[in-house]
């Protein structure tokens, strides 16, 4: 049974083609720039080498008709006809209040999600048009929405309600949704799985450092409190967003600076954070290195984004009252371990002990790490994120009338035994380069 | 010695006068609804009612006359020449970076002062006439500037700088300043006594908690972190206030309902926070009793005001790492048990355990009172702040030529027998009336 899923950026559409029976991805690949020109489709058959073929874009159905043009491709192709498709997930970045799991697509689905845009009016159109393109090139196959706010849909009042007039939350629903739920829902599961202990009876920290950052307070399984907000701009310090900050500024430096509300925005989303502190960095190792040869500005904006992940994982802590594991994934997360570093030095308090050897050995994308010192409390995992299993996987149970709630439900990566093979060959290889690196791969409980 | 205490705010000068040499306040007052119409003054003599008399104030200038009146007042005032005050002490809210202490006034200082008004435009104004006024009246004495942000000025780089475009702080000094200082510097410099160690090598994290509040970090004797930033509006969930919250909120909500920058600032500044969240009260005694009384919007804003306390202590417990004591100071926070009750409880993790009777007897703002359960790793205490006590003292030291840096200085309030007098004989009352608060005093080490 092969599963296609589709994750509609504004300007690209990522999209893998897994094959359920077998467990492994038959082909993925990423269709860039659309809608602005010079778009191109990067298409890679697992264990083949990728190929690259120009192909002009304006929306984003000509580009899910490029890709299932691909699919087939006589040269290119894995399948031979686009009905060997058996669903389609589609990842959907705001479901508002509405969509506490992963739903099947119908008309009515449809049009909350289209409803729902007003909320995430850069995120959510193209995945409505992603959806209509995929509804109309697969009619007769299920199509399933995979919402980045559901999993944080568990998270109670006194959390997601701001302190702003309770008004605006009755007429615009304004509050905390949280983002990367798929992620965050993917490490919560696998850290149950090391833990050797039930998911629903867990408490977790988890921080996912990429270009954007959230971190999640997991209390019995299930999200209790996220540092993003109403949107993504909120909590930590971002590539190129500020996280939290005083709003007094936003509108002191619109006065002074003649800025308007759309300016502001673009400042705010595009050339704040890492980039704002730097001036010229949004891409870690580039500030790291730079720090290291003596940038100050670049040694600051590390401190300021370390020092607050570690107030974040501070205020979870408190938030818990236990904390089982501490797990990192995402770009920066799982590869650097100088950030790491330093956002848990000092920790002992909190009961958070690392290796530092450990910590500095672990820098792959293809294993699972426990960097933990042997008498911490509180066992730190690097878990490699996949969020398109977490697709897949919602999926095929929807399509097999198995999935109930997500809270409820028991994914295939949560057996022992499980093994992400590519994932698993990858690894295998840099053992050999690095022999080391074996032994601090996280153990299955 | 008499010495005069000035504090401007936007409609309303509180003044005290002082007798340093008998340790003793001798009058104290507050003009009321200054600038705005139907002001009056509230003058009150030591151990005697207080009168209250009708006089209109259109600007602080007058008020400051009519202050100087009073004291002076053949019925009702408490010195024959107002030649009699040895120097006035003005409380100025926004230092900048240039004042990291309080600073006798003169031509320059009070310029810098001045030109800081752009940071806190209505605040700053306020205390510059206050400053003028007294200057007019009192030319002959010297006149100290003790500054809230002064405190907050040993906060490191990684604190204060924010994850914005960093011409920002370069051109406007956008950074963290953080206020209360002088509440926050007393509640420590007293909780060195309590402790029996020495002020710069204990760890603190106090909250003030009154119709504004604040946390803050202290890491040996100095403020290291603190959840107001560039204004007062960041951090904790205050009276009129929200703090910390999404910034593209308040975008998204000018949209939608059409609001100006101004309206907006309006709403932050005076309609969210508690009055926000129950969409009536601001006082925590209302919010308290409409909760018990089954209000569901009461019950939800006092757990999310102490939830977000909750997690800026665990915050500050990562970011300091040893935390040697707790501190519950203002209004809200010396006498609302049942706030610090749903702050405090399931701390355990984080080596905070309080006694719940200790607490629940708790109420009173006329003594330092202990709390922590006798497992409990880091102390809790309440302690009354007293700010006008150092606008005294700094204004005396500076007097005296004894005043170096506020990091070196040892204030009188620090030695092991003091006792502030009045408060002490309310106290005594109070215990009359209930002894078993005598028992919960906390005990000078």
């Amino acid at each position: 049974m092969l599963i296609l899923t589709l994750n509609c950026g504004s300007s690209s559409v990522k999209y893998l083609l897994y094959d359920w029976k077998r467990k492994r991805p038959v082909a993925r690949g990423m269709v860039e720039r659309v809608t602005i020109g010079g778009s191109y489709i990067v298409h890679e058959i697992t264990n083949l080498k990728p190929i690259t073929i120009n192909r002009e874009c304006g929306d984003h159905r000509t580009a899910i008709t490029l890709i299932m043009e691909m699919l087939q491709h006589p040269d290119f192709g894995v399948i031979k006809d686009i009905n060997e498709i058996a669903a389609v997930g589609h990842r959907v970045v705001h479901g508002g209040e509405r969509f506490t799991c992963s739903t099947r697509i119908d008309d009515e689905v449809l049009r909350v999600i289209q409803a729902t845009s007003f909320l995430a009016p850069l995120h959510n159109p193209p995945n409505i048009a992603g959806i209509e393109g995929a509804l109309e090139a697969l009619s007769e196959v299920p199509h399933v929405a995979v919402f980045d706010t559901a999993w944080h849909q568990t998270i109670p009042e006194c959390a997601y309600i701001y302190a702003l007039p309770y008004e605006w939350y009755q007429k615009y629903g304004v509050r905390r949704y949280g983002f990367h739920g798929t992620s965050l829902l993917y490490v919560a599961k696998r850290a149950a799985v090391l833990l050797g202990r039930d998911p629903f009876e867990i408490n977790l920290i988890s921080c996912h450092i990429g270009n954007g950052v959230s971190v999640n307070a997991v209390r019995n399984g299930l999200s209790v409190d996220t540092s993003m907000g109403f949107t993504p701009l909120e909590g930590l310090v971002m590539g190129t967003r500020p996280g939290d900050h005083d709003v007094a500024i936003d509108f002191f430096i619109m006065e002074k600076e003649n800025l308007s509300g759309k300016e502001m925005d673009d400042i705010l989303n595009k050339k704040s954070g890492i980039l704002g502190i730097t001036g010229k960095f949004t891409d870690r190792r580039d500030v790291l290195k730079a720090a290291a040869g003596g940038d100050s500005r670049c040694k600051l904006a590390l401190e300021v984004e370390a020092y607050r992940l570690k107030k974040y994982i501070g205020a979870y802590c408190a938030a818990l009252g236990r904390v089982d594991a501490l797990i990192f994934t995402a770009g920066v997360g799982e590869l650097s371990a100088d950030i790491r570093r330093l956002v848990l030095e000092d920790l002992a308090g909190l009961s958070i002990k690392i290796d530092p050897a450990k910590n500095n050995l672990a820098r792959s994308r293809n294993a699972e790490f426990d960097i933990s010192a042997p008498d911490s409390g509180i066992r730190v995992f690097i878990i490699p994120t996949d969020e398109e299993m977490v697709f897949v996987e919602d999926t095929v149970a929807i399509l097999e009338g198995r999935y109930d709630l997500h809270t409820k439900f028991t994914y295939s990566f949560q057996a022992k035994d499980y093994v992400n093979k590519i994932r698993h060959s990858a690894f295998e290889e840099e053992v050999k380069q690095k022999p080391e690196v074996a032994g601090i791969v996280a153990k299955v409980n």
